[in-house]
């Protein structure tokens, strides 16, 4: 008996280095876990040269390979453009699919500069497309119950917020300069600090205030992969700063791409009047909830399991852990969800570059050694 | 410009459950993370009824369904049989399917008895078809680490074995019956305890000598359910044993699955003359390796990345976690390669009749109450 | 202002080793710390010659040192008795102690055997004189807690036991003989799998039946400390048991010195059908507790505080961390409340026995190879 | 035969709250544990008034006790003064001790503003007395190793700093006023904020510049305990700030008593360009260490054991906890030790006052929201 097959969507993916495997892993997978309206198929692959495309194609399992992502953007059977590619290309790229009117899923940070991100947010607002931006930690269920019990009043009123994202790959004063070290949106604090921030948005709310301080540990790098050369280095490898929310709940955060010992450390602490949270991307399926309700004090340990949507497509047993792959394919069902004309969970372009704007301010406050506010203007 | 696409190679999937859908993500995976001989391509899946087949293929991406799983074993396009249906199944679909000369891929436990695992063994060998058991766990890059740093000597001479499979799923009394208490091959022993007695035999070899406690904890379940009869229960909850490897090494293990509070406590403890080893389900991504060496004593954590294949696979960057379905994806990617005529890392039938016998000498030693040797005779 | 002082109450302490250091700051700390009846004195100080304990008077402040122990069973002044002599020194001490009417305090084991154990708790029971024996991590706030919650029913009945004390202080081959590998008396499971045997019995009951594997490791070990003459090991290193409650719980323990890297792995999991309960001695201030209560599931880690006595005598803020030392002083606080009159908590001699009786019916069943009992006879 | 009494040393004791008792605890246990020059006698207690300190005096151990503090500084049997008394008595008693000659013993914060610290210091300086504050923490075994670590380049070279104080006895808006609460010298940044201010300095060296948020989260308090009458809060209860340390080494901290969830989160990572250390005063028995060097990278949790002095002190066997009370113990010890004319280890009078000046530092930040520096005027 010939099964029923679900209806095609067209995928085209920029990119394919980390989260351009990634991003194919998770159309592959999608359709069989999620009840997704429609089977992605992965049609286009663009990358750097047409050798590289076809290649890449032939491995991720796409029909054809292209060295001109324009020939992608402007594809009939592409429905959803998909950009892992180096940040100064998301901006060309995302304004080239918007206008082709489709939809644009970009991998953070939006773009190179707030500015360019707001353009960005602009010219896919007019052309009214789908916009999803891969902050993809915010997909994990106990992100999701984190703000549910933030919501709910569980913890009573926030009063402090501690984060972090804190990584190590950039410690070795040998790690060669890429597109991360590239002045135009590099640096710890737009790589991996736009995740925290983005956390902090997603859990409390707009940031209204920074004070930070930017610092490059290491002043010179080699200019390519094994290189003798080695040029400036003009990017953070690690920022402090403090935040204040427009709630008015202020904390602090980090972003460091040198911290040597740590592979994984997004991670936060939220206090509240009557409990607390606390989460780390090192053990990504817990959550720890300390409750001053009657009872015995103490932090609870949270197993993520079918009880967090959407855990259960995963795995109908609790403890089973899903892995950091796992959460890309939560954000592409999010994504074909909104696609489809369903609701849009977002962090859409625009998320995003408050996000950025955020990272900016952070900068400025750096580089003046003042407190930069982030309110809108009047 | 078109991808070359790789080879195909048919699947049939007997069973759509919770490892049906597991094993259905794992072939759609696969080849865009793996380097694959040949691509699977979903092309059969049989479960009770036609119209769950019909409605299971729609959902998993099958190209058909069939309530038949005869002719799915018999289907020319199928060239690997994956058997995920209750285990008394397991015994005929993959009889039928090495006499058809298919790769056969069966859930654990093998079957439902020892001598029926040792009549599918000699029917798989007669054939001499590839088989593989899905002992997902030891698939995990940590225990492939843990195994190779037990054989090199860096923790010395093993000394003594504590492990353990610990989940809660039917420590409530009213957890209905299901194929996992059918007196013939279930029970908490031959459903997580063969995790265990598999994972401790990859590690340190077979087991010679056993003396175990098998206890059912509710005398009592519901038929079906939410049904109100309640039948007698045959089989154990909570089994606690003591174990003697054939190297001479000693020790004890514990199958439960009713153990309140937790949820995949696979874990296990090795100490030798020199170091240490520990492991959790739990935190699956880390091992823990204590050394005598000279320096600073003390529990190291090591976390998975790109140094232990094949996490790499999967991510370039340490500490981005796999999770429980990775784990699957490189099972079949093992499969696939022995498929193919590489070489084939097991466990195969005859490991997994080993570990089912090892299951039934620790129930007979409770019956009897004395030890019972699984030395081969003479 | 002149204080009122308080009564004093005369301390006679045999042995100033490791243990005997404790006693001696336990008794020197507890009048500040608890509000007793009489304050200790340190009187007298017995050691094996009379240069050695005049030495340790002097380092540790007991009024006068002597070579002979009888001498200070004997003495007018002293009240309590307090050995922390080697182990086959306890019975003829505690004997004569009791014979002379003194309150008895010994450490743990009680004896080298069961037999002489259960003469000594026969000796002390006639003579009417306190007893306590020093097992110390019974005292621990989060022990007592565990209990509580036991006894009250918040984790359901209780449907399993887990059980372990780990150190590695005998995992090299090269440790030398001591008392503690004295075939009488001596070996890991008397050495400290009393320990865990006692705090199973505070726990959850009488033992009614065990089965155990004593395994020796290192066949010979050093004559003395730096001896190049090796001499044969008659105790076990590794002793791994099955174990069933009067209750009908069962489950297992282990007892091990040669754990090559634990230090004090005192630890525990009791499992419920309503609840979960987890304890090591490696985080002796937090106690595990999982409930299936209406909310989110999880182990809750309990921090002792002010709101565990007797830990508010310590420390008026929780999460200050009580030491091992202070055990110690717990224990000596509740032997100052029974020498006084008041209520005698235990371990009293009695019990001591029953814990010996114990490993040596795991002794026994390593022995023959047969489950033991150690159901009182009819 | 009467042992050898070691000669006395006479100590006055002002104060006899929480830090009283631990005080009094640590003078009666340290002769027994440690090889001192001459053994505390608790002569005088002094208190609110004559009664209180009668009594204390009794339950303490204390031979006589006194309203007037002039009286204990003043007597020829105290050589020793320790204060802990409420902060604004500290520099009245410490003064007028330092003319009287005696060694100064004084609880943390040294005093209520940086210009009283001052003048305590060059008060001692100028009688020439032996000082040291409380600053306890800095005594643990496992915050020396760090030092140790630190200091032989083994993490390379630091690179950053996160550290915090954070408890929760403040949490609840319905805590009272005290003199924790007190504008002179209170908030969360100078009570606790001070503790991991001093263990940064002690780790790390000079604090340089400064840019720190005071936020008061509860604007009114109960003026007394169980008081209906609420009176304004002037004091911070949550403080984060950034710090740059002579050294160049950048970071943050946090002070906060209302931080929900937590009892002694007193912690810190510290990374370097070669390794890094993490430690919390939760797992105040164990430092984590990672090391870049050759082998298996991981955090390695070092155990507290008799390989890190004075740990061997209390127990001869690793692994056994040392809790809060001991690290007064050892603090008292290096006291006696400096009051005997041996090294004085600190932290002295000088050394308490640099860490209030970074405290009002942080504090001026905060008003004018500028960068604030600390650097020694030309
Ligand atoms: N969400 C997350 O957790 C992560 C997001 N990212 C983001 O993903 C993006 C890509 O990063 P990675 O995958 O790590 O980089 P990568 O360097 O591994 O891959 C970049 C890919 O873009 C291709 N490319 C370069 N120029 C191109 C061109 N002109 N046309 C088409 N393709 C071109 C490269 O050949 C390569 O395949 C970045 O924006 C990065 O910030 C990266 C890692 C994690
Ligand atoms: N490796 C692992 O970690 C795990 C392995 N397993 C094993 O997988 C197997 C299946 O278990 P679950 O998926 O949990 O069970 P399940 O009950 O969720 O799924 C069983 C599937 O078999 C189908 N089925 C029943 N009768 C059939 C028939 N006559 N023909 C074809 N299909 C039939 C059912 O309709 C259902 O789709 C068992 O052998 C179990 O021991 C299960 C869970 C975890
Ligand atoms: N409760 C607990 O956690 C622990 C209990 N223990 C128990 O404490 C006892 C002593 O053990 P340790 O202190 O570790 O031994 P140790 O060897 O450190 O000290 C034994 C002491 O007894 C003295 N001694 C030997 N012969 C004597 C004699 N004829 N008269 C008087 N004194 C004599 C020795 O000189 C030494 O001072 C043992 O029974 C042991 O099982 C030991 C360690 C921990
Ligand atoms: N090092 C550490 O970890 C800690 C240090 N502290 C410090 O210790 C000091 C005392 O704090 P707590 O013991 O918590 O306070 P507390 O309120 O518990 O005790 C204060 C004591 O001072 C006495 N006192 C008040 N007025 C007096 C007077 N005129 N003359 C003599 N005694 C008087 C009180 O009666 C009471 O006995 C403070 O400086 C505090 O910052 C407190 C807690 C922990």
């Amino acid at each position: 008996m010939t099964a029923k097959r679900k209806p095609k969507v067209g995928i085209g993916l920029v990119g394919s280095g980390f989260m351009g495997r990634c991003h194919a892993n998770a159309f592959r997978s999608v359709a069989g876990l999620f009840d997704v309206a429609a089977e992605p198929e992965l049609r286009v692959l663009a990358d750097a040269t047409d050798d590289l495309a076809a290649r890449a194609a032939a491995t991720l399992g796409f029909a054809r390979g292209t060295g001109d992502w324009n020939e992608l953007v402007d594809a009939d059977d592409v429905d959803i453009v998909a950009i892992t590619a180096p940040n100064v290309l998301h901006a060309p790229i995302a304004n080239a699919a918007a206008a082709a009117g489709k939809t644009v899923y970009c991998e953070k940070p939006l773009s190179t500069t707030a500015e360019a991100a707001l353009e960005m947010t602009r010219a896919a607002e007019a052309a009214g497309v789908v916009t999803l931006v891969g902050f993809n930690f915010l997909r994990n269920p106990m992100i999701r119950l984190a703000r549910e019990i933030i919501d709910s009043g569980e913890i009573g009123e926030v009063t402090g917020f501690r984060g972090r994202h804190a990584e190590n790959y950039m410690a070795d004063p040998d790690a060669p300069h890429s597109f991360r070290t590239d002045p135009q949106g590099g640096g710890a604090l737009a790589d991996i600090g736009s995740h925290i921030i983005s956390m902090a948005r997603f859990l409390l709310g707009p940031i209204d205030e920074v004070q930070g301080e930017c610092r490059t540990l290491h002043a010179t790098r080699p200019a390519e992969p094994g290189s003798h050369e080695r040029l400036p280095v003009e990017v953070d490898d690690m920022t402090h700063a403090l935040v204040r929310f427009a709630s008015g709940v202020s904390g602090s955060l980090e972003a460091n791409w040198a911290a040597t010992g740590r592979t994984m450390d997004l991670s936060w602490e939220i206090t509240g009047t009557r409990g607390a949270l606390a989460f780390s991307q090192e053990a990504m399926n817990e959550l720890l909830l300390y409750s001053n309700a009657p009872g015995r004090r103490g932090f609870t340990r949270i197993e993520a399991g079918p009880a967090h949507p959407p855990y259960g497509r995963f795995c109908p047993a609790p403890g089973h852990h899903l892995g950091f792959n796992d959460l890309k394919v939560i954000e592409v069902a999010d994504l074909l969800t909104a696609h489809a004309g369903g609701p849009a969970v977002g962090p859409d372009f625009r998320e995003a570059y408050e996000v950025q704007r955020t990272v900016e301010a952070i900068q400025s406050s750096s580089a003046t050694r003042r407190w930069v506010s982030l309110r809108p203007g009047p």
